[in-house]
């Protein structure tokens, strides 16, 4: 007989209350159902539905953006465009760790990567008449496909599970030939798959653009978190494959949120490209007053949207930028505390029969980083994910997150640590039982 | 014969390095000239064309930020909507001073009062069909029509200097008739005249906001600063008058930047009406996924432009507006020294022959607050705003704000202190005497 901690009656009872479709659960919606539930239930839940980061801020964060306030920095409006030590350090970290040359005028700090995305999106359904719709790589986070829906553009995708290397060139090929396509954005590690492009796939994405009049917008809200490579040593390689190493047509969004753990001065940062900085377009000038691409971003989009960031914050992430680019804050290490979660956390899923779903990278086995993605034999990910729920487990489905693999789910490791390790095996050595 | 400190040729030789038009220059380029006239012509400048604050910000805030910092909360994502603290201590804030009762689901932190003008113009443009035009009451504070513009809206205005009282909702029924009026946004006290509506106007905006489906958007950059009336008491009359008081279709932006001293960390409040916040539109579905108002505004428009706004910022702003609730911080009184300021700098332009264009706010004087509305005879606006220059004076053109009184400057206050009073008056006599 089956023993499940949750009875289905409560789980029904529950979902009446609330009102919440079960086949239809935003995230917040399942943050809040796996509340009620561990209340009702009287269960102890682990936590692995949001993307949040869950390690302390540095002390270097902590001091400089005091140091900020102690020297007034509230009472002064940033400039748009950023500060000069921001636009300076991120044009530093970029040389360093991405080993792409860009000036700081370059360099746009913007209310986190976010801020970057929105308006990257809204120049690009401008640039260039009847180009109104953007590609995504799937799986994408899906706030980057709400963005576009808000500005009035239109969206297709193409799954990375199928298409990668060759065939994913081959895929994008295929989808431009229309010539809609404003964009192409992606996350790269990809939320949730953690596949990473490769430089290939890169350099093909940057020929596509560069011929069609595409511009890439390259996602990389989990910097350097590929920790199958060491990434952590400034102007040494490896480095950390991006679309600024190739082409001209590009956006890089650099988020603090993870990398820094910095989630809560939205502060990040757009890297544009040199070329692209100054080139000019008709279409722009026509929805924000400016021709130029640079100049339609930060006193087009920028100003219009929020005039800027943090004052205090940049002059935080500045100091962390900086000492990262001297070898005197490893970032990549900190994090690296993520990839050893995911890793003991994949182990006990594997082990109670689960299997994981995005298993490959290529040719190569995927990375443990922030994300895994799981699914169980004979269930749908819809099934599955409220099936776990009775166990005191919270996820999202892969369906939800645009991935084509409807049996899987996105299991997010931050809130996971070592001491949650038995109360999870325990959970999952349940569930198997029950399910076999 | 004249002796003006800086010579035309001087002036001649800056515009054709700097490539500015001197007939159509922005804040920016002004700002700029200033700098470059000043370092080639040897004087210094009393600079006057940039609207920012310039009173240090309060220890509250600084203590109150560097607490958050110290509880960690850079390491956490704010909740879109806003911290619990910041919602609850901005409708007791509400209440004290506007009289208005909003419930904390009603106050939605922003990225500066700016982003809330940015998404509820957003809304405002899909709430109904075909009302896709933002009427503004001008001159108005540019960067709103920007706004419009980059959301692919369409905007018209009505003279304040012309329209008032009766005449104004006169000339506002007039414009709504063509129904494609979907908000009208105004500041009040007005950037630049200072004009401050009364409560009759704003009970007629009101009325024809809600039997138009119009949203009223109602920007309150400056708060609190009309010094005529003594608004620092909480809980007692006079009230700041708002919207707030009338009607159903509002919302009303509250900068902390000016009146809080506040701007660096990009972080100021949306008032919604709590009978719009749970109303539905299903033009706002389209968009934005969300049918309720309330919903769009934080789910929808927030989420995807910026994902809310500074967490510590947040802390420090909520600290500020409760000990202001309280009674114990009397934020007024410290930005009266913009208006002691005004005073000296208004005395000092008329004692020189100079007119104050909007010198009256209906039938009364117009008060001293941030800024000043200054002519000269036999000039033009831009020709004044040029010649002012040579005798190292920065001010920008009334044209330049959307105001029809061309002949006319704005004129800012913030950044003239009484050590400064003698070398301004030293100025304008040798304009007059230049000029007689």
């Amino acid at each position: 007989m089956k023993n499940i901690p949750v009875s289905k009656k409560i789980i029904s009872e529950i979902f009446d209350e609330t009102g919440f479709d079960q086949n239809n659960l935003s995230i917040r919606e399942t943050n809040r159902l796996a509340t009620i539930i561990s209340k009702k239930g009287g269960i102890d839940f682990i936590r692995m539905e949001m993307g949040i980061p869950n390690i302390p801020p540095s002390e270097i964060a902590k001091e400089a953006e005091k140091e900020a306030i102690d020297r007034g920095m509230q009472g002064f409006y940033p400039p748009f465009d950023g500060i000069p030590e921001l636009k300076s350090a991120g044009s530093e970290f970029v040389k360093a760790f991405l080993d792409v040359n860009v000036e700081p005028e370059n360099v746009i700090p913007t209310c986190g990567s976010l801020q970057g995305g929105y308006i990257s999106q809204a120049l690009a359904g401008k640039m260039h008449p009847g180009k109104d719709t953007i590609l995504y790589l799937d799986p994408t986070f899906p706030v980057t496909r709400y963005q576009a829906k808000f500005l009035g553009l239109n969206s297709t995708g193409i799954e990375l599970y199928d298409n990668r290397g060759e065939r994913l060139i081959e895929a994008i090929n295929e989808k431009v030939k229309n010539g809609n396509i404003g964009a192409i954005l992606w996350s790269s590690p990809n939320n949730p798959s953690w596949s990473c492009l490769t430089e290939n796939e890169l350099k093909g994405i940057a020929k596509i653009c560069d011929e069609n009049d595409i511009l890439a917008i390259e996602d990389l809200a989990y910097l350097g978190m590929d920790f199958r490579k060491d990434y952590s040593q400034p102007y040494q390689k490896p480095y950390i494959p991006t679309i600024g190493k190739f082409g001209i047509n590009w956006v890089t969004l650099i988020s603090a949120s993870k990398a820094f753990s910095f989630p809560g001065p939205r502060c990040g940062l757009a890297i544009i490209s040199p070329k692209l900085n100054k080139m000019e377009f008709e279409g722009l000038e026509d929805f924000c007053g400016r021709k130029r691409f640079g100049h339609a971003f930060a006193l087009g989009g920028l100003y219009v949207t929020t005039s800027g960031t943090s004052h205090t914050a940049q002059f935080a992430l500045a100091k962390m930028l900086k000492a990262s680019a001297e070898g005197k804050f490893n970032f990549i290490k900190i994090t690296s505390e993520y990839g050893e979660r995911a890793k003991l956390v994949r182990k006990l899923f594997l082990k109670y029969g689960f299997k994981q779903v995005y298993e490959k990278d290529m040719d190569e086995i995927v990375g443990d980083g922030f994300y895994l993605t799981m699914s169980y034999p004979n269930y749908d990910g819809n099934n599955l994910m409220l099936e776990l729920m009775r166990y005191g487990i919270s996820t999202i489905t892969l369906k939800s997150t645009g991935s084509n693999r409807h049996e899987g789910l996105r299991i997010c490791i931050s809130f996971v640590d070592l001491k949650d390790m038995p109360l999870l095996e325990e959970k999952l050595k349940k569930f198997m039982e029950n399910n076999t």
